[in-house]
């Protein structure tokens, strides 16, 4: 058994087969002039691999990874996990008009051709209840990072509240405030437009001077940056970000230095500076249950 | 029937519905800002769906392809003809080191899973001698433009000499030449990289003023152009180019400008300035083949 791992995560999924004590290699690819991806798996592999990809920005990496996987297939390996810690298109869970594609279950599918199991961290899911709904494996495996986040965050010694940004976070802020022992709260949402936002904070924000912002996701910031905006109108002092997969489309970053946030933390399920937190050991238990 | 079109070739695929008598719709493509992308296709189609795509800068195409094939067949389109005047992923036919990918097989299933028949013009295909060899569809049609460049070519009143760039598009240069009654020749050529060829020039080059390098691709025109510059340094004083598909990755254009080329005329099956020849008709034949 082996980890195969791509460029751009590198380095997790070295900590990940470090973590399960077997050999790591890379997976090649190069991106031509006209928009072409060549694939390179690694050529003397057989039995299982264990693939990791984060998809975010996912339309080369879905691709690259069809091409990966069935090269790989082609070769004989005969048992291929993906371990994708940020999992893509899992937000456009419902045709919001008629004709819209439900991406969920169509990349989910798509996925499910190409792979035996399937593990992720924290996917959105709004609609559905488990993972397999949208990717139909007989094995996935839905981790949460509440316990890598609560950690990180009781390690501080002030008294803060945790607010997670809609009614759909609250059973995961929750988890992590119970961790942690901190306090906990919601906001309220409603989304008008891809950039566009509408939040009303609870009361609960009045008896504290530190708060931090928990999300699954930090994409475009808009929710996370008007939430700060609010915070800071509120006579909040100390504004800090919790997130899993730190996305981050364009200038979602200097958007929330901007709306007033101080320090920012994320999982490395997506590569990026803000970067704090390690999933390794946790994925690593997750592959344990389905490679050996 | 209808024919299903995206914004990129609207006019293109507009045109095919026009050739062909039947209702054009578009599919629509909007691109998040995490880079996903939302697809809708029309949602009251039912029975037989043309969807025109040319899949130039692939990969996004390709999974909004699947998105739209997935959905329109979940809605009740029992059969899905893909129009695909420009195909990707043709030319790595090979593993040319152990472990690559044959991207042209592993992206020809693929589209062989969501789609009925293909209908493209002019793959590249330079190991295989048919196109259902890499995509395995009972209905694949491969068109040549070659009657279309030969008819374009002929108005012209010079004697122009037809110049294909390698040993492998001898005959279709010479199918062209033949049918548009003007002289022709091949080079001999020698790739480096992505953007480096080594060429040399046949000797009949030598008694002509005026010279028309035909290819099927313009990619990152490095080939043209350098076959160019050997033309200049042999006293050829006019140099046109015509090629099937006009590709032009980053600034090929203007090197071919550069490197001395005169007029660039290419097929519409990618949208472009240099596009002079319309694949309407020809494809419209084609479609009345597998569609009625």
């Amino acid at each position: 058994m082996i980890v195969a791992g791509f460029e751009e995560t590198c380095k997790q999924s070295r900590q990940l087969a470090e973590a399960l004590g077997c050999p790591w290699r890379e997976i090649e690819v190069h991106r031509f002039p006209d928009g072409e991806s060549r694939v390179r798996v690694p050529p003397d592999v057989r039995g299982t691999v264990i693939v990791h990809r984060s998809l975010d920005r996912p339309n080369d990496k879905l691709v690259e990874l069809v091409l990966a996987a069935e090269t790989l297939r082609r070769q004989g390996c005969d048992r291929l996990i993906l371990v994708a810690p940020y999992l893509c298109y899992m937000r456009q869970d419902i045709a919001f008009h008629p004709g819209e594609a439900v991406a969920q279950k169509v990349v989910g599918s798509l996925l499910a051709r190409y792979f035996d199991a399937l593990i992720t961290v924290d996917p959105h899911l709004h609609r559905i209840d488990r993972l397999d709904q949208a990717v139909p494996l007989k094995q996935v495996l839905s981790l949460s990072s509440a316990t890598l986040i609560s950690r990180h965050l009781a390690t501080d010694e002030k008294e803060r509240l945790l607010l997670g940004p809609d009614q759909e976070s609250r059973q995961w802020v929750e988890a992590i405030a119970r961790k942690a022992s901190l306090p906990c709260a919601v906001a309220s949402k409603r989304r008008m437009g891809d950039r566009e936002v509408g939040i009303a904070l609870p009361r609960e924000v009045g008896e504290f001077d530190a708060v931090v912002l928990v999300d699954d996701v930090a994409s475009t910031g808009t929710t996370l940056a008007e939430a700060a905006r609010l915070l800071v109108q509120a006579g909040i002092t100390s504004i800090d970000v919790a997130v899993t997969h730190a996305l981050f489309a364009g200038d979602a970053w200097n958007r929330l230095k901007q709306a007033g946030v101080g320090e920012i933390v994320s999982t490395d399920s997506i590569s990026h500076p803000t970067n704090r937190m390690c999933l390794a050991p946790l994925l690593a238990d997750a592959v344990r249950k389905y490679a050996f």
